[in-house]
């Protein structure tokens, strides 16, 4: 496997574009448009939330069916909380852009990311997309990705090959971070492309397992705001025989598209609102994966525990309250922490102050690992998250304005 | 019922203390007293914390016994995650009480709050606890109310008094807030006491049931810290025929312990770290109370709803977002909210311009109420958070330093 540049439009047969309509105010770039040059499966990952965007439902509902060609994502508003308007204007723009591209409007998936409640700038978008399809080109990639950011601070791209079943591979992707601390509010959107020839379910399969470990792991509940979705659109353009499930070549891809989804969902979480350190959270020895992970969670998205990394101190104090509080039954006397392989709590009691000393020294680190011991099973996880910052309040406390 | 002076010495037989003994930095005061003329039923609602400190351990263990004369409270110092030592600690103050005054120390009842992980500075407490006895005097609630503080920035004390069983009846309460936005991690203890005469049994039932809709419905999980505690005492002293459960007389108490608890927690509310606003979180026409809780406490807990609060932003959305991802099944074509009265958002789509700055003026209130409909059945819920500010950040990216 190895990285190579071009992000989205890395591999063979696929052309992007991105560029201002007026959703945002000028001279933001606020819409993005991604085309195969044929049509092939797609794979979908969405937002758990109930109350989902009419991008998402217009997505589910295209996904039954299975192939797609094109992916239109804008930022600067949500089309969430829109009711049948929402929905009406995002098949009128995915038919728009079929029309435009000559092609199954079936095909035609949306993003959205933004404000929630105001109804699409229709005008705007009838305006832009012609103007947009005819930005389309191989090396749009950079383009695409930087149209769908809101308060990210930078692009965020990926590009791997490798060979599988004698051809070249490659895996491309985008994402546009949750900008947020913590991703269940916040959209988490990331789009990949494969020039992979692959059976429907096999490339689903393989999503959902790469998602897992990845988007759902930083800053946790990566999948809960109303328009969180990853997709994957494979046009099987590199010309290897068909992946299928259980195959020593489906173990190839999955391996690329895990590391894929790996690199975008550092990059977002590094890239959160505000975050000025990459933090990993893993728990060892929990009775069970489930408990590990819970007790995760409720480490990372501590608010205490997320305001004591950003102000460097050392107060391991509310790790161990955030675990006790984490609904899984734990034993005190034998939780273990460590930093960065240094040891802070052994059997439930803290190692004084040469232990918290060097602790603090850590917690200067822009990114570090916490390890919770818990002394009772087999169960393990591994969840990123970043500190609470003042620069998070500024940003959230008038992100309208 | 009516509110009188005096706090937790209000009822008859009790007096208090409070000092600085060397816990915290000098002259700030760190260790309280209260004791009652004589024994009597003690009730108490401890957190759910697995990793609950000594005091609670403790605490627990003695409520198994049931009778109580004196509570010594320490502020500065959590006694969590200090193992064998810490109980050990816990029981030398208590017994050390208990010699001073010359009574059962299994009556002896123990709190503490402040750093976890640090040994209880027992010279201090050897040296403290003899010149506290000699404080203890019957105005002596308030010098108390102020020994258990810690970021706090004022006392929080109630005293109500009512005609039970033909006789004035008094219950007096002081709690030491959570100091922190979210009391889940933060340590809240709320210490009540009483005149009445009643069975052990009824007084534990009637604790319970104050505690639930006040301590913990503010910002939600007030029971989870390492040491949240909630105890009342009553000594019989008032000389009303002894209260049953299921009596007139059980209600007319019920309504005065429910009345005090809910005084103190509000206070504790308002005073949250770096709090600018109360919010009361309403949920109605839910499926079922449990499902009306759970959307009440995601809006409640929500960081990013949170920081909207802060910056008055009128950011409904959020809410939305937040009621989607509760993990309840709800319906987002029936979902509305209003504001202190005022219709933002019907059958799932928001009102438009005019609804929003009618909310934005009504988000720059100190208090004020947000109510979520759900359109599904009977369950409803009443919450109480705060906003997240620069100050919980100042206060908690370095509580220690």
């Amino acid at each position: 496997m190895r990285e190579i540049k071009g992000g989205i439009t890395a591999p063979l047969g696929f052309v992007a574009a991105g560029m201002h309509v007026g959703i945002k105010k000028p001279p933001h770039p606020d819409l993005a448009l991604v085309v195969s040059a044929r049509e092939g499966p797609i794979a979908g990952v969405f937002t758990r939330n109930r109350v989902a965007a009419a991008p998402v439902q217009l997505d589910r509902q295209r996904l039954r069916r299975g192939m797609g060609r094109a992916i239109l994502i804008n930022s600067g508003n949500a089309n969430a909380c829109t009711g049948a308007q929402g929905l009406a204007d995002a098949e009128e723009v995915a038919a728009l852009v079929a029309a435009l591209i000559g092609m199954d409007p079936r095909a035609v998936f949306l993003g959205s990311t933004g404000i929630i409640g105001q109804p699409l700038p229709m005008p705007c978008l009838r305006r832009g997309i012609p103007a947009l399809v005819n930005r389309l080109r191989a090396n749009g990639g950079k383009e695409a990705a930087r149209a769908i950011l809101t308060t990210d601070t930078r692009t965020k791209e990926v590009a791997l090959s490798a060979r599988i079943g004698g051809r070249r591979v490659t895996v491309g992707g985008m994402a546009k971070g949750a900008g947020m601390i913590h991703p269940d509010m916040a959209t988490m959107l990331a789009y990949l492309t494969t020039d992979v020839a692959i059976e429907r379910t096999t490339l689903q399969r393989a999503l959902v397992a790469a998602v897992n470990p990845s988007f759902n792991c930083i800053s946790v509940d990566g999948d809960t705001s109303t328009n969180d979705s990853v997709l994957c659109l494979a046009n099987g353009m590199a010309g290897n025989p068909v992946v299928r499930a259980g195959s020593a070549a489906a173990a190839a891809f999955q391996g690329l598209l895990g590391e894929a989804c790996r690199v975008l969902a550092m990059e977002v979480c590094r890239d959160g609102e505000g975050a000025t350190k990459l933090v990993q959270v893993n728990v060892v020895g929990a009775r069970t994966q489930t408990a590990a992970r819970q007790v995760a969670k409720t480490v990372a998205t501590s608010t205490l525990v997320k305001a004591a990394l950003f102000g460097e101190d050392a107060n391991w104090g509310r790790i161990m309250a955030a675990i006790g509080r984490a609904g899984v039954s734990v034993d005190p006397a034998k939780i273990g922490l460590s930093c960065d392989g240094v040891r802070i709590v052994k059997a439930g009691v803290g190692l004084g102050r040469p232990a918290e000393r060097r602790l603090a020294r850590i917690m200067q680190r822009r990114e570090f690992g916490v390890t919770i011991h818990l002394g009772q099973g087999p169960g393990r996880a591994r969840l990123w998250t970043t500190d609470l910052s003042y620069d998070y309040l500024r940003l959230n406390a008038s992100y309208r304005s």
